[in-house]
């Protein structure tokens, strides 16, 4: 996770993931995007360790938004070559000694740790086959290695993510699991380019967790952890400290 | 709201609030994103008819979402025309004649009520003299038409949006009016393209609203509901309906 570096921005005008729109209406308005495939998370709850069950991730968008938010001038990528920037580590490896001459001095490069964030275990609805409940268990076995049966996904509420970029359609579940589902170690596919850390928090830290801001991480950890307070209980407890 | 229509759609590979980027690290690992403002976000709370204020608005991403989803082939921007869309409603005036000639029949386009959602008052932190709080007041005032002294803002959280695409920061406040505060009708601002409703919801009906999923909304509404209700009972009374 702290040895990301080589970073490298560039233009982009196209992705898998990402298609960047313009969208004109009522002759007079104008609006930019991007199409984006909809969403599934998962909270995980272990009721053999009574501990929720989180991925921790290196996030580009997040890193990027901290670099350019520790520069003065808004990062603008060059229309004919990429801005390089040198790694993060005072020591440079042979290899990376090109960085050195780079547009951007490291001096304004955070550490790697800037990009990582708590999430829930989530994936992309990107196979039309599969039910939103197979893919979701699909995401945690391959980011947690928790083998979940379909049945035991329970739904807690679908809303609108990125309603001002993506205009994704999350759907969130809950899934409680135990040490006798644990079938593997998780961390995502790192072929895919995925390095995934899973992360536990035991539940009576959850809502302290929840609400430390030096804690990077999404509302859905927020959120989810708040509605296990208020649905689990008092099939469990969990500190009411929010 | 529902007067959406003269739809195009076309590339767009940078505009004043979107910037798309692709990120290159470790050599093998690459990744799409967009550099995007900080944002803020203010659950409001109306003490004169116990009722949270919420905007509702047309949000293009959402409406593209919704329409690329009830088509078989995922929606391309050709790169040297726009794909026209016609116009939603069976009426069509006289200007808009245009529209029946297009690549994308009405009958896919679904109406413009599509792409309307429920959100909390929220804004770009793009006025780098204002604090966080200042900017959200100046969005209240615009957007909902309370003019609330920065000292009643009370912030509930930070966290992290859209950690696969923009990674902003987002940063929730809380913040009770009367009617006493009221001195314009919001609405934004729509020589921005702003087209805002402000919506009440009584508290008794929060949280049946929160988990209803027939109404589109953003989790920033959801989890700032729920939070109300763990946060301000016993002061105010709130539906326990989760």
């Amino acid at each position: 996770m702290e040895q990301i570096n080589n970073i490298k921005v560039v233009p982009c005008t196209s992705s898998n993931y990402l298609r960047p729109f313009r969208v004109h209406y009522n002759q007079v308005s104008r609006y930019s995007l991007i199409a984006r495939y909809h969403l599934v998370s998962v909270l995980i709850f272990n009721t053999t360790s009574h501990c929720f069950i989180l991925v921790k991730q290196f996030r580009p968008a997040v890193y990027m938004s901290e670099w350019e938010r520790s520069k003065p001038k808004p990062l603008q990528p060059a229309e004919e070559e990429s801005l390089e920037a040198a790694p993060a580590e005072p020591k440079v490896p042979e290899e990376d000694k090109a960085g050195e001459t780079s547009k951007v001095t490291s001096s304004h490069q955070p550490p790697a740790s800037a990009g990582v964030t708590y999430e829930l275990c989530a994936g992309l609805v990107d196979k039309p086959n599969l039910s939103l409940e197979e893919i979701a268990r699909q995401e945690v076995l391959e980011e947690c290695g928790y083998d979940v049966p379909v049945a035991k996904l329970r739904k807690i509420t679908s809303y609108r993510s990125g309603v001002g970029v993506t205009g994704s359609k999350q759907t969130m579940f809950y899934a409680e699991v135990s040490e006798e589902n644990r079938v593997g170690e998780g961390g995502g596919k790192p072929q895919e380019g995925e390095l995934i850390e899973v992360v536990k928090v035991p539940l009576h830290e959850a809502m302290t967790f929840a609400f430390d801001e030096s804690i990077p991480k999404t509302m859905g950890v927020i959120f989810s952890f708040i509605w296990f307070h208020s649905n689990m209980s008092p099939k469990y407890k969990i500190s009411t400290n929010v």
